[in-house]
């Protein structure tokens, strides 16, 4: 990854287009996001995502570190482009923007090169409405050492800026594929996966069940849940039991609360208190 | 509690007024709360809270049901206010309106009536910002049969519209407690409680530690969770462990995990999946 190579052709984006990654449908046609804050810019070069444009606002930056990094960034050839406070803000999300922010090309992991079963687990979601919940999930997701997320519905987009800001910049460790459900049956087959759903209606505890090494673990919308058909294509289906009235867990807490029980399970088989990622 | 007898009094709750409990100030001096749509509203009867005004708007009401709870709460005496949508949609934060709604008298529990100890745990917060994570907590600490939630900072209010939301409705069962920290030692002493907090900085793993009968679960906040002063204050601290780059879980998550190995633990020794509750 050259930066200065094509850093003429990068720095072509306008500050409109930047502002248009808020919305799927830039974001789809580009391929790009945006990220801000200090901690998510930072993150972005310190997992070599290409960035294709740094944006700063000098009057809002109040980390030094910023301050470095920008400099930093110039002299490797990043495209850089200085702003007012008030266009920072109009690109920003944020209720306190810290006045650094970057263009980040998507990465998504193709099917095939859909591996690392050395990693806790696979993610597999259908349709999550919350970015909020979905960027929930990925946090926990990486915390515990999952491998990456598996989106079987066009309507889950881990780069929306709600997802990103919820993910706490764990979104640049994950894997993101996107794959049709047929797809995602035939990789699950030629790898030897096994799918298991999570839903109220399972006879099986989440608890007493032991997941094995290869396992997706395959979570529905907030509203419904699986449905009857995705319920059919699990190979096993886990029940998080609840004795309250209440009929249901948030969904980036039942995510969280299996993830935890794979997690535990896994560390108690290797013995140790954290587990080793591939 | 006679609806009847003082429902002139109530009726004089204005528009207005009701509009200003979406603030704290108004919800703190009038010990009042709104709470909309007729999931929440019909559950504030179930539970017997207090119900001093049924506010709706006709062109609005898609739920049979809400249209025949009107009508029985009309026929027993609770006071009903009937507004336009445009009114209702000015008293909402839903995106799509379901055209009911409820003042609530909002319950707390005096910490000399604090028991409850055949629950899972009481829950103990500091300064949590977010009502969705707050919601959330409640939401979980519900399903897994926790007591209720005591509140060492003001800044905590279960009553928040956005803690309702994310509660789903978990709030009527919970016990609120208020409670400087002096009263709370107090209590916990009297009633041979021990508190756990959950810190990153805690040698112990939260999945290794036996959590005692009687026992408080005390987390910090979202940004620097438990200080240091109130570290000391807890019989043990536990950690969840993390694998990955990210440095901290999301606060509700974070609690959730810890609620459901707390359940796993009581469920394990009781034998059975489920808890019985006091």
């Amino acid at each position: 990854m050259s930066h200065n190579n094509v850093s003429t052709v990068r720095r072509e984006i306008s500050i409109d287009q930047i502002r248009a990654l808020q919305g799927r449908e830039a974001r789809d046609r580009s391929g790009l996001a945006f990220v801000e804050g200090v901690r998510f810019v930072a993150q972005a070069f310190r997992h070599r995502f290409c960035v294709e444009t740094l944006v700063f606002a000098p009057a809002l930056l109040t980390h030094p570190f910023s301050i470095a990094l920008i400099h930093q960034q110039r002299t490797l050839g990043t495209p850089c482009i200085e702003v007012s406070s008030s266009v920072f803000e109009s690109l920003s999300l944020s209720p306190e923007p810290q006045g650094i922010g970057a263009v980040i090309r998507q990465q998504w992991t193709p099917l095939g090169a859909a591996r690392s079963f050395g990693h806790l687990a696979w993610i597999v979601l259908d349709t999550v409405r919350s970015p909020g919940n979905l960027g929930t999930i990925l946090r926990t997701s990486e915390a515990v050492g999952a491998a990456g997320v598996i989106v079987l519905d066009p309507s889950v987009d881990p780069y929306h800026p709600g997802a990103v800001r919820a993910s706490m910049a764990a979104l640049y460790s994950l894997r993101f594929v996107r794959a049709t459900l047929p797809e995602f049956l035939g990789w699950k087959k030629r790898n030897g996966v096994t799918i298991v759903g999570a839903t109220p209606s399972a006879a099986t505890d989440y608890h007493s069940f032991a997941y094995p090494r290869r396992v997706a673990l395959y979570l529905g919308g907030e509203r419904k849940g699986l449905s009857e058909e995705r319920v059919a294509l699990c190979d096993h289906t886990v029940r998080i039991p609840m004795t309250g009235k209440t009929d249901s867990l948030n969904l980036a807490i039942a995510a969280s609360v299996l993830l935890y029980e794979v997690f535990n399970q896994r560390r108690a088989i290797l013995g140790h208190s954290s587990l080793p990622n591939e």
